[in-house]
C-alpha cells in the first residue's frame, strides 16, 4: 500500500572514474535498505569530465534546480586528469556544497574488524569529523595581480562568520550527547589568530549549552600526530573546511584506506538536500577496471538513509557492510563483487 | 692557533620549557663538533614566556638588532599556556622567521635503526620538506569586524608571491640534485586555484632548468595519506607554509616521534643569520621534568654547522646520534642521559 510508505527523490550525480562503478551499487542498497519503509525515485545527472568535455557543461541552471527540489543525493566521484585542476570540484562539487548550504560535511572514521590499519597498534578508532562545509577557504574569494610575470602576486582568502561557525558548532554538541561527549576543536589559532580565536570564543560559548560535553583544543599540526599516535583519543573532532578535509583523508588511510570512508554534505535546516558521496576521489588510475572498493559508496547511501530520518534502514546496510568486512575484508574482489556481497547479507 | 679557525657568533635562544632543557645540549654538541674547525662565541638572549609575563618584552628591537648581527641562532621553542596563543608565536617565532627573510623552512624526516615507527611496514623513510617560510596564510594579513558579536567575520589570508614561490622552488631543485633527483609539490590547487596554479607553473618553469630531476603533485589531502601508506615515496617534499608545516608534523609521527625531528630557517641569499631549531613544541606537561629528548635539538646544531659549510664537523654529530638511536633508541634515559650519551660518541 503505497499510502503509507514515504516517497523520495533521489538525485543520483555518479560523476567520474570510479564514481560510476560504484555510486550503482549505493542505490542498490538504498533501495534494498528502503524496501516497505520509504519509496525512492531516481533522478540520474549526467555532470562530470565526460559531460563537460562533451559539451562545456558543468553545472547547468536548470540541472541545479531540479537537485534543488529533490530530497537527497548520491554523489560519486568529481575530477579528470584531462581537466584543469578545480574546473569540475569548483564548478561542480563545492558549488552544490555552498549552494545547497550544507554546512556540515559529517565524516566518520571507524576502523573495522577484518581492516588491516597502517598502524601497528590502532586501537579502537571510532570518531567522526565535523567538517564545516560553506566557508573558509573554500570561498574562493582569492586572486592573482601580474599573473605570469615576475612580479605575480596570488592570494586566497579565508571567510569565516560568527553565524557560520555558530551552526556547525551546535551540531558537533548536539552529534557528540548522542556519542561519547566528548568535542575536539582543530584549528591553528596561535597563527590564524582572527579566525582561530572566533573558532574558541563559539566552542566556548556553545559548550555552555551542554556541560555534559567535555571539549579540548588541538592545532592542526599536533592533531596529525594524534591520528597516528593515537587516534582513539577522538570522539567528535570539529574543524573548517581545508583542516577537514586534511584530517579526514588522514583518518580514511588510518582506518584502512579511503574505501571505507562515506561522508555526508548536511543542510542541517534541510532548506535544501543534503549529499552523500564517498570521500574517495574518482581514481582515474584504477577506473574503468572492476576494483574499486564500492563499501564507501554504500555507506554514504547508509548515511543518506539516517539523514532522512530511517536509521533502521540505515542499521541494515551498516551491519551488512561490518559483516562484509569483518568475514572478507581482506580478500580481493571485484567492485561488483564486493556489492553483491553486502546487498546479499542486507 | 686563531688565525687559522674561523670565528662565528650563534645566538643562543632557549625559549620555554623543554626549549631551555634541550638547548643546551644543542650548543654542546655544536662546540664539541666544531673544535678544531670553527670558533663559536655565543650570545644568550632570555625570549620567551617568563621574560614576557616579566616584563612584557617579547621581541625588543635592539636584541632583535644583535640577533641579526649574528652568524646563526639556536632556538629551542616557544609557547606556553599561561600565554594566549599566538603572541609569542607570532611576536617572537614568527617574527624572527619573516623579519631575517628566512623563506626555505628545511626539515628531514628519517627513520632510524633502532626507532619503532608508529607504521606497521614503515618502509625505508629519508625524505626532506621543503616548506616555505615567509609568505603564505602565516602572513598575519587577516582580520575582523564585529568581534564578539553575532556578525563577527573573521578573515586570513594567503598572501604568495611568484618572488617568494620561485626562489624557494629553486632551492628544493637544487636540494633534489644531492638526494634521489625527485620533487613532489603539495598543494590544494583544485580549490585554491590562485596560489596553485602560481606554485605549480614555478614548478614547471624552475624543473626546466633541472632536466635530471623528476617532479610530481599531490593534493595536501592526498600526501597526508601517502606519509601513512607509502612514505618511502617521498624524496623533496616542496610546498607552502602552512602545508609544511601539517606535513612535517605527520612526517614526524611517521618516524616515531617529533623528537627526532630538527629544522632548519634558512636564509639562503645570507643576508640573515639562519634559525635552528628542533619541530618539537615547549611542551609544557613534560617540562622541567629532565625527560625530553634533546635529539632534535642536537640534530638542528647539526644542520647549523652544515649550513655555515661544515659538512665534517656536522658529519659527526649526525653520526652520533644515529648510532646512539640505533644502540639506545628504545630505551627511556632523561634529557641529560641522551645528551651526555650522544656527545660521548662524538
Ligand atoms: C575534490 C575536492 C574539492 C574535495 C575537497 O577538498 O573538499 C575532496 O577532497 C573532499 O574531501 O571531498
Ligand atoms: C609554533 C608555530 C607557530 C610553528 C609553526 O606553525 O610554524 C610550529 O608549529 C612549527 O612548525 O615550527
Amino acid at each position: 500500500d503505497n499510502s503509507v510508505t514515504k516517497k523520495y527523490t533521489i538525485a543520483v550525480i555518479p560523476g567520474d572514474g570510479i564514481g560510476k562503478e560504484v555510486t550503482p551499487w549505493a542505490q542498490k542498497a538504498l533501495e534494498k535498505a528502503a524496501e516497505g519503509v520509504a519509496e525512492f525515485s531516481y533522478e540520474q545527472f549526467d555532470l562530470g569530465a565526460e559531460r563537460y568535455l562533451r559539451d562545456g557543461a558543468i553545472l547547468p541552471e536548470d540541472e541545479e534546480e531540479r537537485i534543488k527540489k529533490t530530497d537527497a543525493i548520491l554523489l560519486g566521484a568529481v575530477g579528470d586528469p584531462r581537466i584543469k585542476a578545480g574546473i569540475l570540484e569548483r564548478g561542480l562539487l563545492l558549488k552544490l556544497r555552498f549552494d545547497l548550504d550544507q554546512y556540515v560535511n559529517l565524516r566518520p572514521s571507524k576502523l573495522y574488524k577484518g581492516v588491516t590499519s597502517p598502524l601497528a597498534n590502532p586501537g579502537d578508532i571510532d570518531f567522526v569529523v565535523v567538517r564545516e562545509g560553506t566557508e573558509g577557504l573554500y570561498c574562493g574569494a582569492g586572486g592573482a595581480v601580474r599573473r605570469g610575470t615576475a612580479n605575480e602576486v596570488a592570494t586566497e582568502v579565508s571567510i569565516n562568520t560568527a553565524y557560520g561557525v555558530e551552526r556547525v558548532v551546535r551540531y558537533a554538541f548536539q552529534l557528540a550527547m548522542k556519542r561519547r561527549k566528548h568535542v575536539t576543536l582543530v584549528h591553528k589559532k596561535n597563527v590564524l589568530v582572527n579566525a582561530g580565536d572566533m573558532w574558541q570564543r563559539l566552542v566556548d560559548k556553545v559548550s555552555a549549552e551542554y556541560p555534559e560535553v567535555s571539549h579540548d583544543y588541538s592545532h592542526i599540526d599536533a592533531a596529525t600526530i594524534f591520528l597516528v599516535s593515537d587516534p582513539s583519543r577522538f570522539d567528535v573532532i570539529l574543524t573548517d573546511n581545508l583542516f577537514g578535509d586534511i584530517l579526514t583523508d588522514e583518518a580514511g588511510a588510518v582506518v584502512g584506506g579511503v574505501g571505507y570512508s562515506a561522508s555526508g554534505c548536511i543542510n542541517a535546516s534541510n532548506e535544501y538536500p543534503s549529499m552523500f558521496e564517498p570521500i574517495h576521489g574518482s581514481a582515474p588510475d584504477i577506473a574503468g577496471q572492476n576494483k574499486a572498493n564500492p563499501t564507501a559508496a554504500i555507506l554514504s547511501a547508509a548515511m543518506l538513509l539516517r539523514h532522512l530520518g530511517f536509521d533502521e534502514a540505515a542499521a541494515r546496510i551498516d551491519a551488512a557492510v561490518e559483516a562484509d568486512i569483518e568475514e572478507l575484508g581482506s580478500t580481493v574482489r571485484s567492485t561488483d563483487q564486493v556489492g553483491r556481497d553486502i546487498l546479499a547479507r542486507m
